[in-house]
C-alpha cells in the first residue's frame, strides 16, 4: 500500500474513534452559574474573634448579658462571678446553662484557666462545654499537665483526644471556634446521623468532623437517646475557669 | 384466684422480667482512659491568625519568603510585587504555586480586593486558591457585588455557594480557615472518598466539609482523575488582588 | 558502676516505663455486651428473593394486589396489564404508584424486558422506578445494547452509572435488591444529607450507597427541594416492561 | 395616576423582577451523557445467589476448592470436613482462611447451624465470618435463642445488633450477601475512614452501611491498627457449623 494510502487510512480510523468516543455535548460557562436565591448577607466583626451580624451574643462580659441568657440548673439566675468583662466559675454554684435551645451552630467561645497552678491531671483547670447539654467539648489547663489523651483539652471527653495539645499557659485566653451538627434520629428513636464537632483551639485544628459514639459519659460506653434541641451548658467542676465573649450562630 | 395471690404473681413476674434485663456488667472510669500515645505538644500564635509551631509558613510578608517557597507555572521566580508586607497579583504574570505538594491541610490566608472599585461581578477583585492544584476556593470583591452565588468569595467555584456572604468592603484584609481533605482514588482510579472542604471567612464558616464533585471546571460538569499530592495555587485573574500572613499545617 | 547496678538501673528504669505507660484499666467480657432491647424476629422468606414477614408485599402477581397497592398518577386504578403473574406497561397508560407513601426502605422488585428486541440504545425495553417519586434507578435492556453509561441498567440515572452491565437476556427476569435512604432537609428547606442508594442487579452490588445530586433530571443539573415521604413510581416509558414479586420493608 | 398606567407598571415591574431572577441557561440533554468508559460487562449466575463471571469461587462444595484456596492458621491444608457440598468446622483444628488477601469486597456465603440444638447464648452453632482477619460478622444459631444483641447472628461482634432477627431454623441454610468496604489509613498510621458493611441475611438487610469502631475485640474497647489487605477467615468456636457456595468480588 502507497503510504498516502496508509495515512489515509490511520486518519480514517482516528476519525472513526473520534465518533466512538461520543463525548456529552459541550456546554457553555453559564449553564453551571446558578444566581438565586442570593446569598444571604453577614456583616462580620471586626476581627475573626468578634461577633458577625448574625450571631447571638450570650455573654459579652457584662452582668446583663449573664442573666440575660443564662440560668442555673434550677432555673435561677447564674451565681457565677462577673468581673473584668468574664464570667468565672463560682465553685459549688452548678453548672450554667443557655435559656435558648439549640441544634446545629457555629460557637465561638474563650476560656482561661487560674494562673495560679493547682493540682494535676484533671484537677487542674477544669471545666466543660456542652453542646445540646450532652456532648462535651473538654476545657482543662494541659499546659505541662499530662492527663488520659482523650480527657485533655480539646477532646471530645472520652471520646476523641484532640489532634494536637496547642494549650496555652495557665492565665491566658484561649479560643474555640466550633462547627456542631447536631445527631438526627428517626421516627423509631434510632440514630440517624450522630453529633459531629469541627474545633479549633487557637486557630489550630483539634477536631475534625469527628462523629461522636453517643453523650459524654464519665463512666461507660456512651448510647445514643433520641432528643431534640438543648441549652448550651457551662460545667463547674470546681475549679474558677473563666469564660468570655461568647457568641452562637445557627446553621 | 384471691386478689392476694394475683398481686404476688405480678410482683412476681415483674421481678422476674427485671432479671431478665440484663444490663451489662457495670464499668469503671479509668476503663475509657486512654494516656498513650501522648498528643504531640503544639505552640499556639500569639493570636489565632497567628502561625502555631508546626505550621509551615508559605508567606511572611518578606520577599525572601515568596522565593522561597513558590514559583510560577514556568517554574521560575513569581513574577508577583511584593510590598508593605503583601504580595499583589502582577497583572498577566500567571499564577503563583508552591514549590511543596501538598494532601490534608489546615490552611489560614488572608487577602484583600483593591480598595478602588473597577468592574462588576466576575470582573471585580478576581483571584482564587486552588488546592492541590485542581480545587478552587473562590477570592473576589463580593460587597455589594452580586454574582452566581457558585462564584461568589467563599463559593467553591461553581459547585457550592458560601453560607453566607460575609464579605469586608474593598481594601480591607479578610481571612481564610481552610480545613482540607484531599480525595482518595482506588488502584483502579476510580474514586474513593472526595475532596471536602470547610471554611471560615472572617471567622465567619462558609463551608461546613462539603464534598466535591470533582476538580473545579469553568465549563461543564467536573469529573475526578487520580491524583496525589499538589501545589497550592493562587490565581492571575487580571486584578490586583494581594495577600499575605499564608501558613499551612499537614494534617 | 558495676554491671550488677547496670542491670538494676536497667530493671528500674523499665519499671518506670512501665508505669508511665498508662493502659487503660482491664475490662472484662460482659462490659462490652448488651442484651436489650431484644432485636424484633422477623420470619425470612424460603429463598432470599421470598418476602419476609415483616415486609409490605406490594405486588404478587394478583390483579387484586395490584389495585390494592398502586394507582395511576390520576388516582384511578391502574391501567397495566396483568397476566401470568406479572404486571406489565400498558404503553400510554402513564406511571403506576404506591398509594402508601415511603422514606427509608429496602426494596425487593423483578423485572423482565421484552423477549422481543426493537430499538436500540434508549429505546429498547425503558422503564424505571422511582423512589419517593424522584428518584430513578433505570430500568432498561442493556443486553447488547450500547447507551450512556450513566442511563443504562442499574444506573441512578443521569447521575450513577452502575459498577458493572450485568444485565440478564431480553426475555429473562431479573431482580433488584434496593437499599434506599432518603434525603433529609433542614427546617429552612436545605438539604442536611442526600439520598442514598445501594443497589444488587441479579444478586451483584451496581451502586454502593451512592449520594444523590438531587432529584432524577433529564435535562440540566439536578437540586434538591425539601420533601417528605414519597410513592414508589413505575414509569411507563412506552415499552412492555414487566414487573413481578415486588415487596418492600420501612426502615 | 390612571388604572392603565398603574398595569403598565406592574406588567413591568413584572418583567424586571424575571431579567433579574436569571436562571441558569437551559441545557441539553445530551449535555449530560456520558458513554465513556463503557461499563464493564458481567454475566450474572442463573440466581442471585450464584457467582457471576467476575467472581473468585472460594469454595464450590469439593475437597479440591477447598485445598486450592484455604489454609489453617499454621498454613497448611485445611482440617475442617467437606461432605454433601458443604464444608464443617471440625472442632479443635482452628479456623480456616483464604490464600488470598482482600480489601474491598462483596462476599457471598451461605452457613448452616447443625440441626440438633446443643447449649444455648454463645454456646449453640457458633461460628463467624471474619474479613480482613480482624472485622467479625458473627454467625449463630438465634432460631429461639436469645444472647446479648451485639453478640447474636447478623450482629459485627460487639459491635453493632442486627436490625432485625432474620435467622432460620437450625439445620437450614442460610445467606449472608455482604458488601465490605475496607478501612484507610493515614501515612501516620491513624484511621482515615473505617470499615464498613453492608449485609443482607436471607435478603433481608440487617446491617445497613455500618462503620465499625476498630477490629472485633472480645474484651475491651476496638481501636484501629493501620494494615493492608487480609484473608477471609471463618471461624472454628467448637460447635460443627457448614459452610458452602462461597464467592467473592473485589471492588
Amino acid at each position: 500500500m502507497k503510504t498516502t494510502n496508509l495515512i489515509a487510512l490511520t486518519v480514517g480510523l482516528f476519525c472513526v474513534s473520534q465518533v466512538l468516543a461520543q463525548e456529552p455535548m459541550k456546554m457553555k460557562p453559564e449553564m453551571t452559574e446558578f444566581w438565586d436565591p442570593e446569598v444571604t448577607v453577614v456583616t462580620p466583626g471586626a476581627q475573626p474573634s468578634d461577633a458577625p451580624s448574625d450571631a447571638t451574643v450570650l455573654f459579652d462580659g457584662t452582668p446583663g448579658s449573664l442573666t440575660a441568657n443564662w440560668v442555673g440548673r434550677d432555673g435561677n439566675a447564674p451565681k457565677w462571678n462577673v468581673a473584668d468583662g468574664c464570667v468565672t466559675v463560682a465553685r459549688g454554684t452548678g453548672v450554667i446553662q443557655t435559656k435558648e435551645k439549640f441544634g446545629d451552630v457555629q460557637l465561638h467561645i474563650e476560656w482561661r484557666t487560674p494562673a495560679e497552678v493547682i493540682g494535676k491531671s484533671q484537677g487542674r483547670g477544669n471545666s466543660g462545654i456542652f453542646l445540646q447539654e450532652r456532648y462535651e467539648l473538654q476545657v482543662l489547663d494541659n499546659y505541662n499537665n499530662r492527663t488520659y489523651r482523650n480527657g485533655q483539652a480539646g477532646s471530645i471527653y472520652k471520646q476523641y483526644a484532640p489532634l494536637v495539645n496547642v494549650c496555652k499557659k495557665p492565665g491566658e485566653w484561649q479560643t474555640y471556634d466550633i462547627i456542631y451538627t447536631a445527631p438526627r434520629f428517626k421516627e423509631d428513636g434510632t440514630l440517624f446521623t450522630p453529633a459531629r464537632f469541627t474545633v479549633l483551639q487557637n486557630g489550630v485544628l483539634v477536631q475534625n468532623n469527628v462523629q461522636l459514639l453517643g453523650p459524654t459519659e464519665y463512666i461507660g460506653i456512651p448510647e445514643y437517646k433520641a432528643h431534640g434541641n438543648g441549652s448550651l451548658i457551662l460545667q463547674d467542676h470546681g475549679n474558677p475557669v473563666s469564660y468570655r465573649n461568647i457568641w452562637i450562630r445557627k446553621l
